[in-house]
């Protein structure tokens, strides 16, 4: 498939303007205000934290998004409104009230999130003053000032888009992420907020968020914990003018494809800001007997302590890999399986080989490695990306609060 | 009830000798081979890794437990014989047979256990000669040196025993662990031995065993990471010559809290020496409506890297613990949960309180923190320990195997 990738962000797509500024949350005179905005009515879907505590967006988020329509994104960083009890729900409420009044939208139709610190509420008065402002920004080429609006300890911008030609019709997604970053009080959210002009169903716009969110968000891991406030959403406007996609067509796997690529980048974009990683591993589990399986075992073998120190020290430490995938619940064959950094193959039928070192480091020593795990099982393969443990790591998270 | 601290660790129960030696596994002339023995038969039980991976003497030591009797355990440091294929079977085999022909027992009454690096094959002339030297060594007084002779990277020895009246005589519970380390190569490996003169019939012990595994050793985590090695085993002589416990008596239930006394002091022994622990945490999770569950909750908290290194940093960040309990798999209501640090309670009905942040430093400078969680849900309090994350942890663990 011949995707194309081009310039814009979550503005790239036909038919969305945004805009990002200081509204005075963050200490330091850094944007933690971002609006999307769809000119015309848009279908939406949206997929959330596991986490049993969620914050007053995330809940409020889920139920607007119950009849797949949306359309704006109001997301405010530097206070993640978590743990913020029946006031932060009012306040998330206020913020959907205000942005919908401001841009002539039902309350309904609008996405709130917020991602930073937990625990505390939320400074309302600056944040209407920065929704009343904002709301008059909005520009075709906002999608720059919106990503920095919704980082907090991130080190990079995180913002992708490509175009595929579907049904005769040049289509765009388009998206921004945040995470990563922590350092005050309390949790890394994850944020993904995508736009698209494609015309679609909104619930196969679901069904392809939910798909490709399995096999990009929800492949990564930097250390394990799953935030309050985690959320993506995507927007579907409809402005391509390609026939609406309303069933699993060869239009529908096309876009599928299209948001796969989308959310693939942005999801290994923050793998590569984990706070303090200093590699990007990317494992791949082979021949698993289902999809399930292998996202077990590789999530099971990057999320482990012992391999990420060991990635970080360079050290070829295969028994840390196999031992980590023992200890999932998956049933598999130890005595099959194949091991190998790179293209070295450090483990055979479960049993260590004599392997040439100096190969070894020289693998280990590149910032991207790459991992694989052979079952000999089934037909899945399933690649998921991590980062290793450093010093930095710890330094990062011992910080105090204040 | 009434325990009496006892010194002697595996050879504090009458009826039992050890020794310990250097048989030439490890590159330092550090002991690196155990035997303890048991005067009289024993009946004896076990529990064993969940790691897919098993290493051969895991799997040889749990045929040789179908019967629950035993009298003679043999283990080597330096080579955990994982990973070792057909030939590490054979090996496991001969270190059984070997010593069940120097005691005169049957091969099937030798337990056999193994740590250090993985993938290798053992040394077996060394250990044969080892065996050979070791049989004539056993002491009533040997319990010191067979303990030191299990370990690898351990910082300190794990030993105990205490002893209580059952049925009007006094019964010794006494045993050694190890576990905290690994460097060199592979993997962690956490072994504990225990020894009593308790007569009881093997059912009822290894009931007693799984109930207190679950209770001790199942409630710690260092780093998350489950071995391929990892066994607890029991012997029980009857030389105290209580009448036999063979039913879920008075008798039982105090021997059982003697064994839990012994396993929960030689667990907490490991998490003390934990790789890299600056800090000891002890999490109870109050009115839990299972034991499952509040056993997921304490362990979940314990094992994010966030909360770890939080607790390093000595940050008041509860935050991160509601978020960690609030990814397990446990239903709560999150709008009920208090949390304590010490006797400071930070949070109350699942929100942030104002709490006096120079108390809150005063609990968090401590080596030794209690963290309370209370759920107002059930009946079930639990308690685990575990350690905290610090640069310590990903030096040691980042270390090149050779």
């Amino acid at each position: 498939m011949k995707f194309r990738k081009v310039d814009g962000g979550v503005t790239a797509a036909k038919g969305f303007t945004a805009a990002g500024l200081y509204c005075g949350i963050k200490k330091k005179e850094k944007k933690d205000l971002a609006l999307i905005y769809s000119e015309v009515p848009a279908v939406a879907a949206g997929m959330f934290t596991q986490n049993r505590f969620q914050a007053a967006p995330v809940k409020i988020t889920r139920d607007h998004l119950a009849d797949y329509n949306a359309q704006a994104i109001i997301c405010n960083s530097g206070n993640a409104n978590a743990c913020s009890g029946e006031q932060g729900a009012q306040d998330a409420h206020r913020m959907t009230e205000l942005t919908a009044q401001l841009l002539q939208l039902q309350p309904e139709d609008v996405v709130v999130a917020s991602t930073g610190v937990i625990g505390q509420n939320l400074p309302m008065d600056k944040i209407e003053a920065g929704i009343r402002s904002i709301a008059g920004q909005l520009t075709p080429t906002g999608g720059q000032d919106a990503a920095e609006a919704i980082i907090t300890t991130d080190l990079t911008l995180k913002v992708t888009a490509y175009s595929l030609e579907i049904g005769g019709k040049t289509v765009t997604v388009g998206g921004m992420a945040k995470g990563s970053g922590m350092i005050h009080p309390n949790m890394a959210t994850m944020l993904g907020f995508v736009t698209t002009d494609c015309a679609i169903s909104g619930k196969l716009l679901q069904q392809a968020l939910a798909y490709t969110v399995e096999r990009s968000y929800n492949l990564i891991t930097v250390d394990g914990d799953t935030s309050t406030n985690d959320m993506v959403v995507v927007l579907a406007n409809g402005v391509a003018d390609n026939t609406s996609i309303t069933a699993e067509s060869e239009d529908y796997h096309r876009f599928l494809m299209l948001l796969q690529r989308v959310n693939s980048e942005l999801s290994q974009k923050i793998v590569r800001d984990g706070e303090g990683a200093t590699k990007f591993l990317e494992l791949t589990v082979k021949h698993a007997a289902s999809f399930a399986d292998g996202k077990t075992l590789a999530r099971g073998v990057l999320s482990s302590n012992l391999v990420k120190t060991a990635f970080f020290g360079e050290d070829a430490n295969w028994g840390r890999i196999v031992s980590a995938m023992g200890q999932t619940d998956v049933e598999f064959y130890p005595e099959r399986v194949d091991v190998f950094l790179g293209d070295l193959q450090v483990t055979a039928y479960g049993q260590g080989l004599v392997f040439d070192e100096e190969k070894a480091k020289e693998i280990l020593q590149q910032k991207d490695i790459r991992i694989t795990v052979d079952l000999h099982m089934g037909d899945e393969n399933v690649t998921a990306w991590g980062a290793d443990l450093s010093y930095d790591y710890v330094k990062i998270n011992a910080s105090y609060r204040s």
